[in-house]
């Protein structure tokens, strides 16, 4: 096995106006949990899938107790507006320069595809357990953040203050030497749990991107089940007045902004 | 020396329906407990060692003082049905990248002998003290479940949920694109100590699978010392509700499921 | 993108009697807020940007929200007596083989350059809140040492006692070997947080070697807002007698002394 | 600069009988002060220095306040019986590969001096605070061991038990597979401490070792400032009775056995 390894699903593949989408695991797994939504609701077919020694040394096990390595894998969603290409996998590198390569890679597969656009989609880790149907936005090229409110991203300075690590910063930081606009959104979540509702608000935020209707349904039912975990935490926090060991798992997610 | 090294003992082995097993250290030291006392126990011949940048920078001490570099090795058991080669070593990868070039070297080793099954010893982590003698597996070819049951091994659901890390899951991953049907066989333990006993279970079902007789005395004999310990413990954790320190012990544990 | 990326901003760069200032992140940030003031004060011009695999994978959002990609810059700022190459950046390397070839790049760049002098400007961590306007020196070669004594240098046998580590240290010693005369500048700082007051300090000297006048005025609006959260961390100190958790981020602030 | 970096100081060195000692810092500092107090007392003369990507990036501030980058050096120190060859340094590699990197380097320079016998100091942590003129040996070939013995050093079986870690263990590991007999010893000492004690009594193991007579005065006296924070730590410990922080500090001294 070669440091990187791209495997060819299907050959061949024309696309129509393509918009590359990032879904890969981060902070409160927002970005994941939208893109791996996308693909299964609109039926999206795997076009490659990317094995690397950047990945940790890790199998996943099915519901037929069979395994599979950790991988990332790209989809192809069409829309009659745009076909969206969905890149999601089960890790992101782990090491800094794996980052580096691998999304040099992927801007290498998009740019063979004709993307014009891509957008990474993540969770921007505000600390609270509140509920906040926000989406953030930054961008690798201002010009575009003008279209991008009026589909309900807000944008404000220097936001998010620590930047964006990991691979939903690095596309945009090196598809700007390409000339690609693109755009990291960021639905915001306490930073503390996987969030599904969080999830939802970017969901919604992507439909009118792509001018797509969307069943949220799979993506409702997990948030009720978040959200009473989510007002047991917060019973916790009240009887105890701060939650030491919430905030430092926080800072391990926030490695991972995006 | 380079990178990895390998240093042929024997040449020219000749092998029956090989079948590669593979006990490297991990979570309660099963797998590695299982394959040296297959090698002891079945007058297995050494035929090639492995030495790498990869492992700590260490030597071991042995009873006459004299050190040896740490190491992987590679016996051949001689069995009626099979003969088993049993990869064994004192240490896995220290490192990502390691891990993925030891185990692609262990691939190519197992195809130059021409080894068409592979099972991969380790521990599976419950977090209980309770002893259970259940043996968990997971393969990389689902077909080969139904067979596996027969040995009297168990199949759940997604099970490990963390997925496995390490050699055990690793060269599950990548032998399934060699077209080699590979299983591990973890046998279920606490997580917190080497468990010799838990390793008798995993033995016995090893013995059923090659159809071969071993006499468990020496792990047997380890494993009562280690009940005095775990009945220590035990007591340890009802009067403590709880024990923080031994689950810290157990998180650097799951590194190495398997 | 490659292990490391120099972009040429300005071509064809005339230098006069070129001196490299270098202010990267470090305790305290007093390097890095004394070069970037001088970059703003003295109207420099960017003449270069480097990118690298052994920065983090990350990208900073500015005022517009829009990103860049983390990197290091090399400035030109003319003085009437020398002109002034001054590096500044986001981050330094993030390992210990990344240090040693950047570094030994910002070298060639200096060479490149003409460049005969070279300071590198960090704070020295004391672990006291207590404001000191001292300036400690360190130097390549110990014929230099009368020279800086006369801009207000201190130095103390075998200080700092650890040593220098990043590239502020690497730097010189990097430099010895092309006999390029080289010396740290360390504004004492408490090793807590950012101290703009111990950079107007370390600023003052740089002024002096450059024969110059700044406007310390941003400096000091800064500082007076640090002075009143050191101020709330003394009345903490008082009250709780040692302070452990800072002590902690102290640990990781001497990583990079300089 | 490359990755290791060999600068001769003398050329065309010519050695009698010659042996390398290597006293790189580790648990107590034990090996680095006996080496270093070799050097200095039989006026050794330096023959080459190294530098490396291995070692971290960093200086150290002599008496002078002028720097030198971190290295390795090998001495020359002239005795009746034998040449001794001394490696001592600032640092050990920070990286597993760049362990094997530097010791397989250190061999391939004993070999050009036609070095036949290796012996690697170091310390081994006790962690008792009890004093103990004990030097333990292990060796990688155990033919040595009753000739070792003689010189007053002792072989306890398996021991030390967690194998010997760094270059004072690798050093031996590699030099098995080149047929040279190379012993590593250690002076037995707490583990939390520099200490000039231990190394007084593994001073004397070497002196009979190469017949030499040599003035521990220097050692002797810094022996007497850390028995006295040795006296006031058992006070403490006495108290208190464990004394954990001190624990945690031992297990980062482990790291090196040797």
């Amino acid at each position: 096995m070669q440091e990187i390894e791209v495997i060819r699903i299907k050959e061949d593949v024309q696309l129509k106006d393509p918009v590359l989408i990032v879904g890969l695991p981060g902070v409160g797994h927002v970005g994941k949990l939208v893109a791996e939504h996308l693909i299964e609701e609109l039926d999206a077919e795997q076009i490659l899938e990317i094995y690397s020694h950047h990945f940790p040394p890790q199998v996943i096990v099915d519901e037929n107790s069979e395994i599979h390595l950790v991988k990332n894998e790209l989809y192809v969603c069409r829309t009659d507006k745009n076909d969206i290409l969905a890149l999601v996998g089960d890790h992101q590198s782990s090491s800094t320069e794996g980052h580096y390569k691998l999304c040099t890679l992927y801007l290498d597969i998009a740019q063979e595809f004709g993307v014009k656009r891509i957008y990474t989609l993540g969770g921007f880790p505000t600390g609270q357990l509140a509920f906040s149907d926000e989406v953030l936005g930054a961008v690798n090229n201002k010009d575009i953040v003008e279209q991008l409110k009026d589909y309900g991203i807000n944008f404000k300075e220097n936001e998010p203050g620590g930047g964006i690590v990991g691979a939903s910063g690095l596309l945009l930081g090196l598809s700007k030497f390409r000339n690609i606009d693109s755009a990291c959104l960021m639905g915001l979540t306490s930073g503390y749990l996987v969030d599904p509702k969080s999830a939802q608000s970017l969901l919604k935020v992507v439909c009118r991107i792509f001018d797509i209707d969307i069943d949220v349904g799979p993506l409702e039912e997990r948030a009720k089940d978040m959200e009473k975990i989510m007002a047991r935490l917060k019973e916790v926090e009240q009887q105890q007045q701060g939650m030491p060991e919430i905030s430092a798992a926080k800072d391990e997610d926030l490695r991972y902004i995006g």
